[in-house]
């Protein structure tokens, strides 16, 4: 069935809340009919999230009617991942409209009531992305046994550039002829991809494990691109990313990082460390379980001009000693590069892999 | 009501896969009846337990009914915490005989419809002690906020104490009239105490909440004695280590470590790493959010003569420069000692709470 997405980011329509709109206006633009937002109604997305030139942002379902919409899709994810007040209504008024809804909250759809029998009712379908698969088991560290290259995006903060990095680096693998997947572990990118497990939304005993299937699941892939989640010092999802690092068991890490950034997103006031002891702190914590290293950098400098952009590249690669880019502004042919010369070092016997 | 409990270790009375009949029978052993083992049946509990002398093991649901058992505990947590195989006939009977049923398994007996509606008919209650509490909130780091010394203890594995030393911890601090309470992270735990979280139960983005939550709910005490979970370098269960690292944000730590362990428990081959360098991955990954301190080491020298584990405990002090003890065999003074020398420590402002 043909894709036709209106995108509620109500009030919110800018890329740091509307995570999950401004993935799919980058990557599948072609999928979004509008965005519904009656605070910003009659813009264009554009004008707001840097993405999805010509798409229209209306105040109503009504008014997105004539666009013949197929489904709603929840364009947010707020930290907690709770239906925002106000948005009942709307879903249910998309619903008696004949639309499918498709929402990435932790509060699923399909546990409440009142949804499911509007769905019933309509003959629509509802969709949780980040509801996870069944009978996922613990972590057996069979990631490592697979002929994978398993390069993992980790950053120094949430939301700085790790599924983006992941996409833009599988894109151009496949572009020079290699085998490559991305790999989703989060709501947007399993939206855009149509596969992968919302690992934050595991239960915890089990997230290393759920990172081991994504990967067994994958292993006919020479590359596996795989999109990081948290950070190892973020006081909300440490966790995760933890046993994301413990399962996956990546070769190397692209770390994610926001320059700009001073205070972790979504704490009250932890500091974003310093780049060299995120790099450190990575590479000693998977140490014990899978050696891995830190190959280069991928840094997120939006709010930058072109001029600072370059300036900011070149000072992290001389503090870091390591290459670093912005992947949207430059490209990730220099990240790719490290990836063949990390690759080539472990295939001549300079084995990285020690357990 | 008055607790009887008949203890389920079929086949498996040994206190590894036992934990939670374990914990019973060291801290609560006049609410156990019997254990439930055909293998075993007819021996007693303290000759494969370490603990519960006198308590019989029986062959049969019949064979224990002249106890009068007001409940079956299913005595194992296996790893991954799924309900055994044969188990379920076990369960139907005990439901059947008006027992209710008491479990720390991940698959909760209140999800299974047969379970359901034999207890319904039966007029019993299922009690899953892994399900967590409704709306447990991302962490926002006010367990710091608190007038609470946070003593957490940690390990260079699972299963190699952590319950244990908290419990003793607690229970000395108490004995010398502080205002000392359990924090239970647990379902053991949770069992004897009537009260905490399992935090391994809950969903990964809202560990670290969970972690908070505890100590906000006991803030009117002045120990929390928190019980640790896995290993920050167990590659099953490293995520809820680190989670609740980050949301307990405790002032120091008591490293938990049996000696005599090369791999980690339930890992194929990963090994545990030397006590060093899992106290400086402790204290270097807590450092960016909240830094803490590794204050002293808690032996698990169960399986060593008297002679071996005084030698092994100085070796120990020798080792990391801390006070090192099994609280078990030799008493938990030392640790106390440290707690309190830490503690006249920060309150002289040589203060470790720099957040």
């Amino acid at each position: 069935m043909e894709r036709r997405y209106l995108v509620l980011t109500q009030g919110q329509t800018h890329p740091t809340p509307a995570k999950m709109a401004a993935t799919l206006l980058r990557y599948k633009p072609e999928w979004v009919v509008a965005l519904l937002d009656a605070e910003n109604a009659g813009r264009t997305a554009d004008e707001l999230m840097n993405a999805g030139k010509g798409v229209p942002i209306v105040g109503s379902i009504n008014e997105a009617l004539p666009l013949r919409p197929t489904a709603l899709v929840i364009g947010i994810t707020p930290p907690g991942g709770r239906l925002p007040d106000g948005w009942r209504s709307v879903i249910l008024e998309a619903i008696r409209s004949g639309m499918d809804v498709i929402s990435g909250l932790h509060s699923f759809l399909n546990d409440d009531n009142e949804f499911v029998q509007a769905a019933q009712k309509h003959n629509v379908n509802l969709t949780d992305l980040r509801k996870p698969p069944e009978n996922i088991s613990v972590n057996q560290c069979r990631a490592r046994l697979t002929n994978t290259l398993r390069i993992h995006t980790v950053g120094s903060d949430c939301n700085c550039g790790k599924k983006v990095t992941a996409i833009e680096l599988d894109r151009a693998l496949r572009e020079t002829g290699k085998k490559s997947v991305f790999i989703a572990t989060g709501q947007s990118g399993i939206l855009i991809s149509g596969r992968g497990i919302a690992l934050d939304r595991v239960i915890s005993d089990f997230v290393a494990g759920a990172a081991e299937r994504l990967v067994l699941e994958n292993k006919e892939y020479d590359y596996l691109c795989i999109e990081g989640q948290g950070s190892i010092t973020h006081p909300l999802y440490s966790g995760v990313t933890l046993s994301m690092l413990h399962g996956f068991m990546p070769q190397c890490l692209i770390l994610c990082h926001q320059p700009d950034r001073k205070i972790l997103r979504g704490s009250p006031d932890i500091p974003v460390p310093d780049i060299n002891k995120v790099i450190d702190l990575y590479e000693k914590i998977a140490e014990p379980v899978y050696k891995t290293k830190v190959i280069g950098i991928a840094l997120n400098l939006m709010s930058y001009s072109d001029k600072e952009a370059a300036e900011l590249t070149a000072r992290t690669e001389a503090e870091t000693g390591l290459p670093a880019t912005d992947v949207l502004r430059f490209g990730p042919e220099k990240l790719i590069k490290a990836v063949f010369a990390f690759e080539s070092k472990i295939k001549q016997g300079h084995k990285v892999v020690e357990n």
